[in-house]
C-alpha cells in the first residue's frame, strides 16, 4: 500500500497481468473444448430462415415487433422516440438536429441478447469530482473488480478521449461542454453494448451531468460524487496543476478561478475519508448488486 | 427468404428472441453455479496489494511496466504515443489538438486481458458502399451470426450515430468528414474495449475511411466494401431517397451529385450477386476467423 497526500493506493496489479501467457480467471466466462464454428451457426440461421420464423427486417419494414420495456427504453434514448412502450413503427425518415433523411434501423441482437451473453447490464458509472480527488484510481480499482469476477467494463477518461475524439475541444466553457455531451453519448452507446462504462471526469457543471443522465434510461446512470475538499486536492498536486491554476498560468481551473457544482441528488458519495480506492471501488460494487447489474 | 431488388433478405431472428425469458446459447460462456462474489475478490486484490506486487500506479508515475506488443500498439494509437513498444513512462502532461494538461492514465486491466474475458479480438468491421447496397443488412446478419457463437458484436450504425453523438453534424462535405471521423474514433474504443465493432456507413470518401484505418493498429481495421452498382441501388431505394435526390429535393446525394470513391486496398468485396446477407455474412466470419479474431 502505498500512502500519497493522505489517500492509500493500492498496488493493484499481480504481475501475471502482464505476461501474454495470462488466463484469465475462470469464474466469468468459461472456454467450451467443442465450440460451435461460425458455419454450424450459419447453418442454424438458414435454418432459421426456412422455418419462416419472425422476420426482424423484412423489406425494410418491420412487423410490429414487441420487446421488453426495458429493452425498448434504452431503444426510445437511443433511437430518439422512435421505439415505444410498445410495438415499433419503424422504416420511417425523421429529422433530427441537423440531419435529415435519417432511418433508425433496427437490429435483431439487442440489449437483452447482449446482457444474457455477458451476463450483466450495460449502465454508465459517472465518476466526478475535482482534479486530484482521486476519481480515475476508483475508477481503475473498480475496473479491476469487475474484471475479476469476469465483468466486462471500460474506462472513459475524460483526459484519453481528448486524445482521440475530442481532440478538436479545448478547455473553454463551449468546449468543456462539447466534451463532456461527446463522452456522455459515447458512454451511452457502451452501455447499450452492455458494458459497464465508467466514464471519469471532473465534470464540473450540474447541467452537463444532467444532460448525460438525461439521454439514459432512468436507473443506468450512476452518478458517484469524490467528496474531497479542495484542499485536500491541491495538497495532492500530482499533475502539479494546482500551482499552475494559482500562478496564472493555467486559465479558468476547476476550484480555483471556475466552479465545481456539488451533485445534489447523485447515487454515490465517496467521501475523502473513505479508505482506499478498492474500499472506495467496493462501496460502488455492492451499489452495482444491489441494483442487479452484475447479472443478465 | 424475402426476395428484394434482386438480393435475398432473410428472416434472421427465432421468435424466441424476442422473449424476455429467453436464454442465450451456452456456446460463449457459461454460467458457474458458485460465482466468486466481488467480496471475495475484493478480499483478493487486498492481498495483492499487500503482498506487494507490481503496481501500476504508484504516486501517479509507472514501473516501467512492459505489455505486450498487441496492447502497446493499441495504447500507442489510443495515447497519442505516450506508450512505446517496450515499457512505458506515463504520468507526462501533453498538449493534444486544442487540449493541454492532458495526462495519459493508464489502469491494469487492458485490451489483451478485456481480450481474454471474451475470447475474442476487438476489431473495427467498416462496412462501406452506396445507400441501398445492403450495409445493415449484412451489418446485422453479421451480429446474429456473432451473437450464436458466443461473441460481443455492436452495431455502429451511420443513420443511429446520428440520432445521438453526432446530432449536431448535417450533410455538408465536413459535417460528413467530421460524422465519419467520429464513429472512426467510436468504433476505435469499442476495438479496445474487446468488442468487434461493426461500422456500417456510406462513408463516400477513400481519405475519410482511410483515416479511420489510421487510428487503428496494422490489421484491426477491417474494410468491407459493398460492391453492388447504382442501379441496383436505385431500383431498390427502399428508403425512396433516391427519388428524392434524381428530383433535387436532396442535394448532394452519394451516387447522384456526390461521388462514392471505390475502395482501393479493401480486405473484403462483397458482391451483388454474392447471396444473402447471411452468406455475405459468412464471407467476412471466414476472414474473421482465419485472421484470429473469433479467439483471444
Amino acid at each position: 500500500m502505498v500512502a500519497i497526500g493522505g489517500i492509500s493506493l493500492p498496488r493493484f496489479v499481480a504481475p501475471s497481468l502482464h505476461r501474454q501467457s495470462f488466463s484469465p480467471p475462470a469464474i466469468g466466462f468459461a472456454r467450451f473444448p467443442n465450440r460451435i464454428s461460425y458455419r454450424s451457426t450459419v447453418a442454424l440461421l438458414d435454418e432459421v430462415e426456412k422455418t419462416g420464423s419472425r422476420a426482424a427486417i423484412v423489406n425494410r419494414k418491420v412487423d410490429g415487433l414487441v420487446k421488453s420495456d426495458c429493452e425498448t427504453d434504452f431503444d426510445a434514448t437511443l433511437g430518439n422516440g422512435h421505439a415505444r412502450n410498445s410495438g415499433k413503427i419503424l422504416g420511417v425518415l425523421s429529422t433530427v438536429g441537423n440531419s435529415t433523411n435519417i432511418k433508425w434501423h433496427e437490429c435483431s441482437v439487442g440489449k437483452i441478447e447482449r446482457q444474457s451473453l455477458l451476463e450483466q447490464k450495460g449502465c454508465v458509472i459517472w465518476i466526478t469530482g475535482l482534479s486530484g480527488s482521486g476519481k480515475s484510481c476508483v475508477a481503475c480499482a473498480l475496473n479491476q473488480i469487475l474484471y475479476k469476477m469476469g465483468k466486462l467494463a471500460y474506462i472513459l477518461d475524460g483526459d484519453n478521449v481528448r486524445h482521440g475524439l475530442n481532440r478538436d475541444l479545448g478547455f473553454k466553457a463551449e468546449d468543456r461542454a462539447e466534451n463532456i455531451k461527446r463522452i456522455g453519448e459515447v458512454a451511452k452507446l457502451f452501455a447499450h453494448a452492455g458494458v459497464i462504462c465508467i466514464a471519469s471526469l471532473i465534470s464540473p457543471y450540474r447541467r452537463d451531468r444532467d444532460a448525460c443522465r438525461a439521454i439514459l434510461p432512468d436507473g443506468y446512470f450512476i452518478e458517484v460524487f469524490m467528496d474531497v475538499p479542495l484542499e485536500v486536492c491541491e495538497a495532492r498536486d500530482a499533475k502539479g496543476l494546482y500551482k499552475l491554476a494559482r500562478a496564472g498560468k493555467i486559465k479558468g481551473f476547476t476550484g480555483i478561478d471556475d466552479p465545481y457544482e456539488v451533485p445534489l441528488n447523485c447515487e454515490i458519495v465517496l467521501k475523502n475519508n473513505g479508505g482506499s480506492p478498492c474500499e472506495m471501488a467496493e462501496k460502488v460494487m455492492s451499489y452495482l448488486e444491489q441494483k442487479g447489474f452484475l447479472q443478465a
